[in-house]
């Protein structure tokens, strides 16, 4: 392997020569081999490197700091990585110490080498442009790393967001389309009073627009940045202006409207945000879950179980049960939760360890949010299109549970008297007849009556 | 013992004659005896109960359901409990299985026997006014149950809010007395560069600030109340205009903004709002353990330890070394905040076990919020009677840190050159002498100008 | 009120004169107002304290370091609270800072002032017996407070694996009651193939009893204690022997085979074996929440759920809904197995910030630990009696849905052939008949060997 | 894309030619489109697949079911596959619903595939060699899947033990290095009684022999396989005789002392095995990261820190200021054990989760368990490689803080007298001078007895 020879702190080290991540990165390599995935893994941090990057190379430039074409080769390696080139040089693995030192080095790396070669130059001639005295100036990985985070994260969750919209709307299909079954509402798994199919799949499409909701709510607070703060917010070394001006562009290169924090010492060593922002994703993941819980239980059976609803096959369920099909999509979703849930934690532990100025921890934050919400985007999506939109109603069989249910009594209850509805549910507990078969047996109400009485828009007054 | 009689579904049994609970409250009592602990320990949930009672009884009167005397009687047994009477009668343990029917019945018996009393009854003489067909009327447990914990829960989270200030201004005086005092910044617990402790303690204060705004946020979500849905959210058996009649009393009886869900079938079994709550909760307690375990460290020593500030001694530190004083304060709080941490995985359980229509898991939802939000409060108030309002700095001892930092040479940079700084940086290290007799003895910056740029508000920028 | 004046490293103070408790205690009371709950909710606690302080009070008066009288009155005392005396007087709440101190000074101080009584002196009167220097001679609070905390939970933990045997049993039997009731089993909760209803209780008890191996594992680590470890586990200030004359006391006094840790640096700040404890409560929480679980599904209905089993009605389920019943039993076991699991986490959360050379939050671990012990002890024998033992089989329904299987044809393979058998099943499924039925009509078993091949020992293997 | 085409119950579908995997898995691979990441992943998990394949082919050619030409090319093929072959078809993502089926169907296809080609036969003649009647003969996923389950794990398990060892080694190598190297203690934070470096890093190595202990009690539990159970441990359709040599075989072939499960109803739905052992993991993560917090915490500073000892720098810390060094090792390590501990949750939910005969959600608890269980055993070995044992003391400074702590004259109590120590307390507190100054300014002890008194080997008996 050809290889160029590189130098810091703890002396030379080659590299090989067609890599653009440089020392740091290769020691960072050495150092870190937890998981074998890469940065790689989250093209959104490493396009949200890139603008920040970008924004603090325009700052400089503007600032007469950092000589104009230098910026904007800078500038222009950083277009190509948001474009998608390059992400295979950032090669560091996702669980790392160091509090994103190794991340915000190895962009410092890449983009001062594609710097490089757009000037003309080869990898290595850092005295031309260099890792960090000019993709870093006016910089620590203590305030451009949060922010890259801050805007990767805010990428993620729109695609997320994006996801629940798509499965919102397959649920609220249903809910349409099964506007008028009747069926058995059942509170704590017993039977209740009557609902139509409609209103249980509209609820699941309601929970998931006010989780949406508080998505948003949650993924505005990563707005505040702080870039500028250099090491623990003092800014020391930065630029009079710099940090207004770096936050400006960074608004114009990725659209977002970030705004610099107010106390930028709190802003450095703050995970509140992300601790918020994982409390929602947990929300959404337990209602998606206690959707996906019911999904199962609905259409349990064919025989034995409660056989309401029909999930589409996508799979052949078992090798030795000829036919079984299972509800593959709800579970890989509650796994998937589960998964969420877990990570929550692991963002709690992590911010709860921060010390003093700084969280040495974001990191394995980081990790475990795009995890949550990457997986749970394409879950909902998964939802959506493998399983609920394909959902069909047993309404016989919905019906029959109605008709044959004692909670029926409970509406008959304004209509026969209370005494007279205690005397058929006795009876219809005794001889396991209906109760609406009794009522019109002993005359009590007129069976065309009575048909009046269950139809769906009085029973569970779905309108 | 002398009893009376009373009936249920099950038969006969006899309660204290006494006991303004009934036979419900004591087949409850036999159940679930889990804790020891009953519901009194829950003043703001039995006020917010007879808050919806009464909100009820005030509607049916409106509506011609109940009689005015009986309405009238009703809420002055509600008017009572909600001063402080009969709590010691809620009777129920805290955790229970039955989705809150016991301390829903529970509440229904108390005030129908408070009622009988008020107009001249004796206790149990339910024909009168019966605990399920007055005091209960027009609701189910599943739609005055929830609002009640809607509505405790709002009021505990005030008086947390109110504990927040209390300890957030603490902070901020600190950060004001402190305002001046340079000191060493440090992250990754290794040396940075400087800051002053009225910035650090500035931190904790504006944390807390942004915290109690989430906090604020959050219970917004549970003015939205499903009062009128009954058994499952399709009002069945509840009268027309019982719903806004019901929540218009609440809102006069409480003073609190409720208003009617819009969708009740997914407002009766959704639980969103409370995982939402313990997120934010779990988010205050990982603030609040950070910046103890901040505090303790600081504090660290006398001799062998960081020694930059002082924590007040309250109480004897150790039978066996005479003179110890440690930090119990903080540490209570970081045993509160592992406990409230700990209830959110308990409510993130409970909320994703739901089923179907209903949560029947909400009384244990409960219990971890009212732990968690009422630990919280007490923790917060005396962090900041016991501890923050009492401590002191040691000056000296921070400004020798700076003053033998090498850290220091950072700030030096811009006058002295990178690469002076450098060797300077070499020889500290290599001799243990500081950056600043250093810089001083070389003729590099005059005494009087370096004192200059060793000032707060150079280094720290405090402001 | 009356007070006697005490002294402490902060100055004077008042105590009540009639309280056993002192200075110490008074001091940590006004500490750590969070939960109003004090340490006499631990009796397990207070015992396991004074079996701590009389073996030490044994082990000085053996070498001559404590005069005999003094001992005798210190053991006196010790007996009659282990006998449950003065419980009333653990005074500080559970939730406290300071490691234990607040404990350990408590203890000291009730049982310094009834021993004082004992030998005829007045309260206080701590020249002749006192709290420190007599009845925790050769102690310091970071040995007989994780001594102590050892052997409450080893008394604690035999009590609840006493009622996970009573639970195991109430399964057991139930399986032996249903032997031959031949029900489907169930996979994703789609039918699979037969087996017996006591297969499935069978199961229940199996898992508790391997739980219940687990446990005594977990609990046999706690036998290893550190007394005489002293402040950090070096035993410095504590005599020659004296470590082993407490061991051997301590054996003595709780008949437990309790030994000295052979690391006593490691002991002192180790919590492992509380994590390991927490862990083992989860397994046996998860485990009875998933049967509880398992017991509401198999009980929904009656007429729109699986109905396959009755629960026996131990309260009225519902205000509006008449003659509905709940699985309230089951519904609390579920709670209680949900703030187990959050327990855990907290459990988690405060060994892992232990730091140095001692944990400063084994009073949370204590805490949780205790409630997850004796709730989930509670559970068990409430969900034995109120439920378990009273549960009833609707085997029609449950030979029903065999005969009505689909899945049932799996069994027939070997008889008809894949063939014949893929026909019977698409059949089946399209006409809505049953297998049985039709593989009788159709000639292809006759009904007489069809009976024997559906006999439960052939189809479930149930023996 | 060439390709072929197959068939199953949802028709026909085409896959690559090339590929060994056929139609089920290309179904699961559109099914389950979550990580991107696929079983590939998880070579332990491929390995012991490819082992129970071989040994159910075995059993079932012992038993005459299988062909032995046919028997001899499935065992081939898995022998390929357990020497590292064919890795790369394993292409179902690793969070999948379906409780392994995909999982299951993806090897059954595979072997049959490579069996057909060894014996000469194309891809997808599954006459001559079936995915699902040769290869998963007597089989279902539910046995076949769990088992490989169980052998995986205990390889993985192997490979962390092997790393803990190492990390062990490197602790107990800097115990006896750093034997005589005294130092302060401390107890929540504050200065304690002396004690030597190498009693606190003979800690460490204690603990994780400890908790290596645990590894292997909690992992003895997974040789207990349901082998034989096929569906929900009744055994249907499995020959007389399969379950015994299946196992048999399975013992030859991976030289696992595994044993047949004595209630296979009970093995089959239960996952406290896994539960229990991702409790022990979340114990070594919660030691480990306790560890690495007092690594991180003494070798704070250099200037404004404990300074104790010194960590090997393996990077450079900071690109704003020169010279920084981090703790970056112990941080990958912390990050490690969260990640770890929130795993923890998600198994355990998981684990809740299962109903009835079969937790349908092992695939997210064998993904958890995987990640924490290699992702500690590459933390181990990195912490022991990279940081321990490059750890280097800087002897004076612990000295120094010996020599000038108040808690030093515990030490001295023995010598001088209580009442001289604790004027020796006051002055030393109010002068700020040392302990041993003023003794021996006093004349209380001549200075060379001082000396002895202050040898490690009496203060802190480390021996």
């Amino acid at each position: 392997m050809t290889t160029r020879r590189e130098h810091d702190l703890l002396g030379d080290k080659d590299v090989p020569a067609e890599a653009y991540w440089g020392v740091h990165t290769a020691r960072a390599r050495e150092n870190f081999p937890i998981t074998g995935t890469t940065l790689a893994a989250y093209p959104h941090l490493i396009e949200a490197l890139a603008a920040v990057k970008e924004a603090a190379a325009r700052a400089n430039a503007e600032l007469g700091l950092l000589a104009p074409e230098i910026a904007e080769a800078i500038a222009g390696a950083c277009r190509e990585i948001r474009e998608g080139a390059l992400h295979g040089e950032f090669a560091v693995d996702v669980i790392q110490g160091g509090a994103g030192t190794s991340t915000n080095m190895n962009a410092n790396e890449v983009i001062a080498n594609r710097a490089l070669e757009l000037l003309g130059h080869a990898k290595g001639d850092y005295h031309v442009v260099h890792p960090n005295e000019h993709v870093n100036l006016g910089q620590s990985t203590n305030d451009a790393y949060p922010t890259a985070v801050n805007v990767a994260t805010i990428i993620a969750v729109r695609q997320l967001s994006e996801a629940m919209v798509v499965l919102e709307k397959a649920f609220a299909a249903k809910a349409v389309e099964f506007h008028d079954v009747l069926k058995m509402g059942r509170t704590q798994l017993q039977d209740a009073v009557p609902m139509t199919l409609g209103q249980e799949f509209g609820t699941y499409a309601v929970m998931l627009g006010e989780d949406r909701q508080r998505l948003h709510e949650a993924v505005a607070l990563l707005h505040e940045i702080n870039l500028g703060a250099t090491a623990i917010g003092t800014g020391l070394n930065a630029a009079p202006g710099y940090a207004e001006a770096a936050c400006r562009h960074l608004r114009e290169i990725t659209g977002l409207p970030v705004v610099t924090a107010a106390d930028l010492v709190e802003a450095t060593q703050d995970c509140g945000a992300f601790v918020h922002l994982s409390g929602v994703l947990k929300r959404i993941a337990v209602k998606l879950s206690k959707s996906c819980n019911d999904l199962r239980l609905l259409s349990s059976g064919p025989r034995a179980g409660l056989n309401e609803i029909n999930l589409p096959p996508v799979q052949a369920g078992s090798s030795i049960m000829p036919g079984k099909i299972n509800p593959v999509i709800p579970e890989v979703v509650n796994q998937v939760a589960f998964e969420v849930i877990g990570n929550d934690v692991t963002v709690t532990m992590a911010a709860e360890a921060g010390q003093l100025q700084l969280n040495a921890f974001e990191p394995i934050i980081l990790h475990s949010l795009s995890e949550s919400i990457t997986h749970l985007g394409a879950a909902c999506r998964t939802l959506a299109s493998k399983c609920v939109s394909g959902i069909t109603a047993n309404v016989a069989v919905m019906r029959a549970y109605v008709e044959n249910s004692i909670g029926l009594v409970t509406a008959l209850n304004p209509s026969i008297g209370y005494a007279a509805a205690t005397e058929i549910a006795k009876e219809a507990l005794a001889t396991g007849r209906g109760v609406a078969e009794l009522v019109v047996e002993k005359g009590l109400i007129p069976a065309e009556e009575l048909a009046k009485l269950l139809r769906p828009e009085t029973l569970a007054r779905a309108n």
